[in-house]
């Protein structure tokens, strides 16, 4: 543990106890100043208390022994991990101290949730996608999404060439609290299911495509620009951020 | 009324009465199909059933007589208007067949709504901005948000260069239920609000600013790239959109 | 007449009276030499000949008086014109010495046809739009196809946030010999009409939106990487571009 | 088959036998619902039907597998099949089942067309390119029309670095119903072609090229801007997409 | 004259007296060291002994003030002046001041030549543009060559939509030393005339254009990827530029 | 004042007389906490303390009203007023109620200075620029150093096409602390001045020049490219930043 | 030999033959027309007739087949070659059927000149780079101005960053008659060279360097802005196109 | 040594013994004219007596002889050497040569420090990142501006995701007289700090992130257009250029 923060720490608690000050006060600073240094990282322990959710690790631009280490150090303090953009190689070291570890091969993330996990999932998120090819950033919104203990309803590759495939799920679309829809090329899906739906969609488009697609920039464009309000947008090839998006969403519903 | 429109209404309606198809059946059927055409435009009179508001206008490339024609249209179907991007003669005209009309100088904004719309507002939303020169949008976000029936709290110049300026409002960003956070320049307030709050933060980037700000396309990039997650976007200084999609997120919160 | 070709052409009428040369060979060796110099400007007669249609005046970089002169000159060898982009000022003048000349205001196109023109004209054309914003646009490809004898079918203001408004006209887009689709903002119009019509479509790009819009390259970006086969573009608010294409299709279609 | 389109189709077939809608009644009401849905994608088998060719699938972003499975798919309800940008490996896996498939090594594409394919090809159809390298997206454009039942005139490195080269081919131009340019680095080929023939023609701007060529950017707004009239454009790189606009054009000069 | 300077040149001219230093020498020295402060501006005296053409004044970011003391104090020293991108308000007060002072409306050119200017005219250069659009940064072109001494030869309006009328000047085209090609929208006239010269071709993209014509950018690229080789090119609407290098390249030809 | 604040301030009051805080640290506390409320903005007072200099007053997007009203908060509380971007109008109202205010046209900054701020100002800061037009952006630079207590050395118009105007001021630059060096068009003077001083040097592009200049971009590129290192760079036109940062370090001398 | 053409050379033998057509006439008339088709190339054999430079064969994005097979068939009418971006294993490849072939490892540059090639070489071109990691393509302008008959002036390693490297050259400059400066980075080599010379300089941007350097965009704006008259400027990176311009500018100087 | 400046070195030494040149004049002048030819390179050794850091090297578009050679030849002359974005293999080969050459694995710098370099090291300089990817920049800033003989405080992963990791480390942050701020993704970092902060903040963007991060662009911009004064930019990944201006910065405060 940081040095600093352990003495602040050692301080908040005589204060508890000598000066009388509330378990929720104590619980506010302490959440307010808690990190662990790691050397090349400081990891943020108190992002779960504070957001309901421990930090994500990017797994794209660290080397395999930073995110072993950082993924250790989450998991001191939680029972729930997700790295995503992570290679098959990274997971297996994982697995060795952490049996309980999934990878998806499509979307590349490795994650752990508790036990009970599934006991409680709840409906209402809509994660659809417009090509074959858009399947792994839909699939890592799903895990995020799943993660948030949520059950997902996937609908994929139903893009806008074939607007009877769309059509046909025009129930599942009406019935949902909150739609991610991910897609390439000209990103024309999240407008248009925007336009038939009731509820907010959060688009996300993705790097698939090629010559003016401009790796995703086209989709992103589009999305934007749609005339059909209701839709907001994350960063190309994001499904991490829509998927946690819609939880936040969803989970008001309860509230 | 459209004619082909018109006589599958005349269908349903024989339908309706002959063959006993239900109330429930008949205005699906309506709502599906209705709009008005009035040469120029096609109303989207059925805009209000399908997704809780009216067919929004957007002023800016339309000329007077198309907009004030197209807000007539409107009118004859629904107690509720909202014109974005207009301008104050504009207005003027159209308030002398609807006298309760308003206009908002700073956001350009002509509105209605019914009279009674104030006795039921729901409180949630909270719309902030990074600077004074911001507040146009911001504006145009609040009447949004709050046509569809909410209360918004307006915390006004709080940006990143007076970071106690934000903090100060902690208590207003943790207690709120879905925030909008415009900015232009370099539009990192989004970010840092999302990284402080627990639900979900709606990025309006603006055309603020000068050089290498681009008209908003380097805050747009800043708040697709946050490294905080609970963050979605929007186009540049789209407010309606940003409002739109809040009043979508606030109104789950009662289902 | 420019010197050079005249003697050119001397010496073919020349040849044509003492060696024998057809009628056909001497009309198409004429074809390839003719332009008419009169300063700051070559007009390229011939190009009627050769194209089917006299060479069009692209009003908005040219002075009044450079405009006025080339359509002069143009309506020396032609019973048609066609200046696009031009204002009503040079209209007025050019009326004077012209009096059967039109003006369409929406368009800023000055066209004159032959007196017999609506005699003859096809089928087979339909032109759609997205929004009323984007209406000069597709009148300047409904004048340029009609100068190209075709009587045009026109579907306005039938954008993707109200998908129903486009379905409505099924009937027509199946009949179609060939589409143009007019959109700015998003630009998914031209998209979803292709993948639901059997002919060619030709997406016409508007400078109309704001922000990421980026006034119109949105809108192409999206035609161009649209997942449905059968659509090819022009420049943005290239309204004469895709009428003229239109016109070349259309015109197959008797062959 | 999916689940709730076989209810629909029970239900049709019911009323095709009990309540007398007519036989092409049924068969458009089919062609409106019908794909089939293989997990991860959903395959329009109506497309055929819709469109007058079945879907075509791009390989460049799908894996092996996926890309096998969807062509198994299209090939039970079809006898012909394209695949774009697919390596050889996939090719040789797909003909221990397919036999008759062919692949074209140049542009990278998997094909199947019925055995008496060839019996009834039609002319009209001239498809150039600018230089030896644009060769691989020219036989894309080639296969894509070739199997819409045209037989291509094809005349390849004929850039305008020598004129000469392209004016001897100025007799199949003229004579041409429709023309594909196929050109990278400045992309001028078009145009100058455009401005010789009488024809629509179809511009494929190709990512070859270097520096501010920007992967065909640069080939691309050169055409977009060509000042003669008659020319539309494609996705950079987009051979099957301008192959498939020439089918169609050349189909309704028989029509 | 500026103080610093002023004792330099004093310390150079008693060495010339005392220490014998040549006369060559000296004037070279001088050469080195030579401008004139006027507070807001260091007008460059020597630019005319260094390379032969005095400072050029580009008069559009300048007030009117600036730009005629600018003037002034470059007629000090020189018989020569070139203003471009000024305004007629500016010529006319500098014309009181110097009547034998000319103004080109077209380009925007203030010029000053020597009364002898004329006598000793060279040939060599050719100066041709595509549209009647282009002119204005054509005849800066022209005006910049002429005074360099050079006798233009000027071939306007010959853009690729008529390849008949540039091939009309072949001759032209081969007899020059150096073809100056001034082209907006695709640009594609300085690439075709080099193809068919054998002379060095400056290419000068201009601004003429409108959507994806991006303000030259197209037309840059387009010269910048052109396969044709002997082409190389100046900003956007640069037309001095390109003419001062004609003069420079004709220049050697007498050498 | 805000209330929150004030409660807070008490009570930090009531501490410092009760508990026996220092006056040190009730200083540090107020620091953090101050700002003023007044409706469209909040003032951000303890910025002076903080940074050594008030909140800095952008006018270029805000309405005359505006500006007027936070001018007048910040004089409130501080004896110095910089307004940036602000036309003359604007400096004439305030002048009324501040008769020592100044205002600067070519950089159009209204500023206030203390009394006695001449007598005590520091030397070491030299401010160049490449041309006459880029005078009002280093002016704007040289007023932002100036009131944090400097006297500047102002080198102007010496960009490199005439090298030898740069060479003459080697003195100068080799003597200062820190150099802005203002360039527009290619923007190439930071980088030469750079390489022959010893001290930082910050770049300011401005948005001077035409076509491929692309208001500034260009400039900024050739600045961030630069091979010469102890170069740094700002936002285009951005004067007052350089302007500040040099104050900055040249504070750091006399530490 | 193509056919067509084939027949047009018969015929015009026949006519210089018959008719009395002159030698001069008839070799005219050929160079108009001769190009050699081998299937995937059309080798325009003539241009070495019309441009007195054979087709230069751009390596990078062909095959080693075809890249061979075009090489081949140039030799069989001229006694140069020039082949750009090839890969040594071509060169190999080749060598065994042209012995005298020659291979530049850094440029990768293919070469062949005639056997007296060097006896005849002209002085008058220096080419200078900015940094050794420009070299590459500073050597391929030194191998396509050599080609063109000329003994070239190497200047490498003298960017801006040490100024007195490049002034040490000030001679070399002086008596230059044209000058390639090749430079990535910040590209300000060219403009500061532009700047103390006489004749006609050459930019060639460089791929070279990293971030907001864009591969060689930075330093083409760079040049393309330059404030110094005298500056033309090729593609990125293509030293070929330099060479070959600077090859027909100091060609200029003997006629 | 290369021959003219062999023999102007020569001379001047003549004239130290002979006319009585002082030995400051000799140096200077020597300090101007002094670089060593090594072929491919110009070695600016005379840059260590100028700037006082010797020439650095930038590894990454060298071949491993052209930077084996250039060090050594950096080293004939200086006890300091840098290389950047070097590979282990190239350090391997020149450590057998320079035994007390260091390697820095994660930024990939080759270094060498005089044997007292760590004796008279200066506090100031705090050099932060927002993520553990920008570690291998920061690295090369902490290397370079050690090499300036400076001890640097390192905070790392402090991104403004988790803000309260940041105000950690306020009073680091106060005591400063020079920060660095390395920052990928959205690259608000920097911005945050300059606003807590009293000293020069340098910003240095990372190419860190996906999508929308273009390669560090979208840092950059964040970082040109931040609200808060006292912040300037270099390019990005440029860890060197940042850690060099600290070091002339924190140098200053010494005199």
């Amino acid at each position: 543990m940081e040095n600093e923060i352990g003495k602040i720490l050692d301080k908040l608690l005589d204060d508890f106890q000598d000066k009388g000050i509330s378990r929720k006060e104590l619980t506010k600073k302490i959440s307010e100043l808690y990190f662990e240094d790691i050397g090349f990282a400081k990891v943020d322990h108190h992002r779960k208390l504070r957001r309901g959710f421990p930090e994500v690790i990017f797994g794209a631009n660290k080397t395999k022994h930073q995110t072993i280490e950082i993924a250790k150090s989450i998991l001191k303090y939680s029972n729930k991990l997700l790295i995503t953009k992570a290679d098959r190689d990274c997971y297996i070291d994982l697995k060795k101290d952490f049996p309980r570890l999934n990878y998806d091969d499509l979307s590349q993330c490795i994650y752990l949730v508790p036990e009970d996990h599934d006991n409680n999932l709840k409906d209402g998120i809509v994660i659809m996608c417009a090509g074959t090819s858009d399947i792994p950033i839909a699939e890592e919104a799903c895990i995020s999404a799943y993660m948030m203990e949520n059950n997902i309803k996937k609908i994929f590759d139903v893009g806008v060439a074939g607007l009877h495939r769309l059509l046909n799920f025009k129930k599942e679309i009406l019935e949902a609290k909150v739609i991610i829809a991910v897609a390439g090329m000209e990103g024309a899906l999240p407008g248009i299911v925007s336009s038939i739906s009731t509820c907010p969609v959060i688009g996300v488009p993705t790097s698939i495509g090629y010559g003016t697609g401009f790796k995703g920039v086209s989709s992103l464009l589009t999305m934007l620009n749609s005339c059909s309000p209701g839709l907001s947008v994350v960063n190309i090839d994001n499904g991490f951020g829509a998927g946690y998006i819609a939880g936040l969403i969803n989970r008001q519903s309860t509230i």
